[in-house]
């Protein structure tokens, strides 16, 4: 099988998407777009024994490449429209790719996302897939726009694709629930499309919280407090955590693809119509204050945050 | 170094580009599209010691990496205007970086590019760029509109790059010109863009001509004859040629980012002046027949083509 009819068989599905010209199969695709709307573009890699464990299943690997990019989409208020796909195999192999490509169609069919192009390569096993969304001009979420007395939020659990991780690094049976996060991720978008003109500034949380919300804090040029007791936890991280009297997964586990948030007083009234229209739950875990260390109230071990190199 | 210092040391170079709205360093980035243009997207890889030979410079991968991309624009006669960058190190060699971060910059304000996001990663050496450009509405150049009649043109001359490798695989003291073609290939934007409303179809020749002439032939639904003796070759690539009676190179060559088109008999006038406007020369090699299978005149040994796996 060669590339071209590896492409045609497994990443050659029908689009609904009228703003798709021109598809898969030319040296570009071609997409209109509509007017009013700016562009936003993301690009992630997953990389084997690197973003996950070697034996994960190819349905889930597919899943998270797209998801973490829909997350990146969702973070910025954006409307995730198209994708492109650079994928590299060590060898073809055909069931692999069959349940690599429908997990893949299936997440992508679901968030109204379209594949338009990619290219597929042989080498280590490795995802890029690069995004484009479409944002009312001048409404992006951005991390820039936190200001002192803006309550800072998360969605959902915190720490639930971690705490997973280590149970499968030390050889636990996993959580299901925590399996699933860690594995099938769901992106925030509709979320982030709700907080356009509710929140000031906003990042998923892909490093851990302490590192994404500082990203925030470093764009808007503020500090926070958040108190750890207030971080919303799933029951068996809690047990966890009173156990070990450890909140460094909570705190530094990477890969919930929650959102964090800030809003000012005056928006935090809508949060709970937001809440109950997307199916997420909203928690204030801190709030915005003046310049200088991030203050985490009630931990004492924290841990280091998750670093690249 | 963590990956923010790193991303702010060696890819937040200014940009000039009014159409970015906010580049590196949000979970994405924000570009304005003029109206009356639509996009064309492309993604492509580039894999230690499958795409280049693991001691090629750091200056040359991202000359290429980037290179290819903009090829891809070229090829449809769209203007290349946003790329984002995932690179894969398998460590943080501040030299290298250096090297790798200047010659990108050079290739990107040269092109009229902007890098506008990307993501680093720990693992085996790759880079995938995913470049978006714009096209004029309905102007594209696409493979699939070659009618029989038309003329099948290439671009400069064919087959340098796989023949400086050749000598770099015998361990041959490289022909300098050939190797430029290897490592810093200049992708034919210029051209691309004045092809538009010309061309009846176009391809970069990346895996090949034969290859590659062979995706305009399926998308359109036709057939060629071309004739070797007329393909443009350096003089290097002649001697070799007659020496070896072997045309494999030229035919099966890939990495040339040159390009192959079909122009109808009635513009076929105005290619002189496209080819001295671009200070590129145009050749034609064959023509466009009934469909059938390629027939390529004058050539005894011809090998096979580039297969990806």
């Amino acid at each position: 099988m060669n590339e071209f009819d590896l492409i045609s068989k497994y990443f050659s599905w029908p689009l609904s998407d009228t703003s798709v010209v021109l598809g898969v199969g030319d040296d570009g695709a071609i997409c209109d777009v509509e007017s009013g709307y700016q562009l936003v573009t993301s690009i992630d890699t997953l990389i084997a024994g690197v973003h996950f464990p070697k034996s994960t299943s190819a349905a889930d690997i597919a899943h998270k490449a797209l998801a973490v990019n829909l997350s990146d989409m969702a973070a910025m208020g954006a409307l995730p429209k198209h994708f492109t796909l650079a994928l590299t195999l060590p060898e073809v192999d055909q069931s692999w790719l069959e349940d690599f490509s429908q997990s893949l169609q299936q997440l992508s069919t679901q968030s109204g996302v379209s594949l338009i192009g990619g290219d597929t390569t042989k080498g280590p096993l490795s995802i890029a897939i690069s995004i484009v969304g479409w944002v009312e001009s001048g409404k992006a979420l951005r991390r820039s726009g936190a200001q002192i007395g803006d309550g800072v939020y998360v969605s959902n659990t915190i720490g639930d694709a971690a705490f997973s991780l280590w149970q499968l690094n030390n050889n636990d049976a996993p959580d299901s629930g925590c399996l699933v996060k860690l594995n099938r991720p769901m992106p925030q978008v509709e979320l982030g499309r709700s907080l356009q003109g509710i929140a000031s500034a906003c990042i998923d949380i892909s490093d851990g919280l302490k590192q994404d919300l500082c990203h925030i804090l470093k764009a808007s040029k503020v500090s926070a407090r958040i108190e750890v007791e207030k971080i919303p936890l799933a029951k068996v991280l809690t047990d966890h955590v009173n156990k070990k009297n450890d909140w460094s997964l909570v705190l530094n586990g990477g890969d919930d693809y929650e959102l964090c948030f800030t809003v000012p007083v005056k928006n935090q009234t809508m949060l709970s119509g937001i809440s109950k229209r997307c199916g997420v739950k909203i928690t204030q875990v801190g709030v915005i204050c003046e310049s200088g260390d991030l203050e985490i109230v009630g931990a004492k071990n924290i841990g280091r945050s998750y670093q690249h190199f």
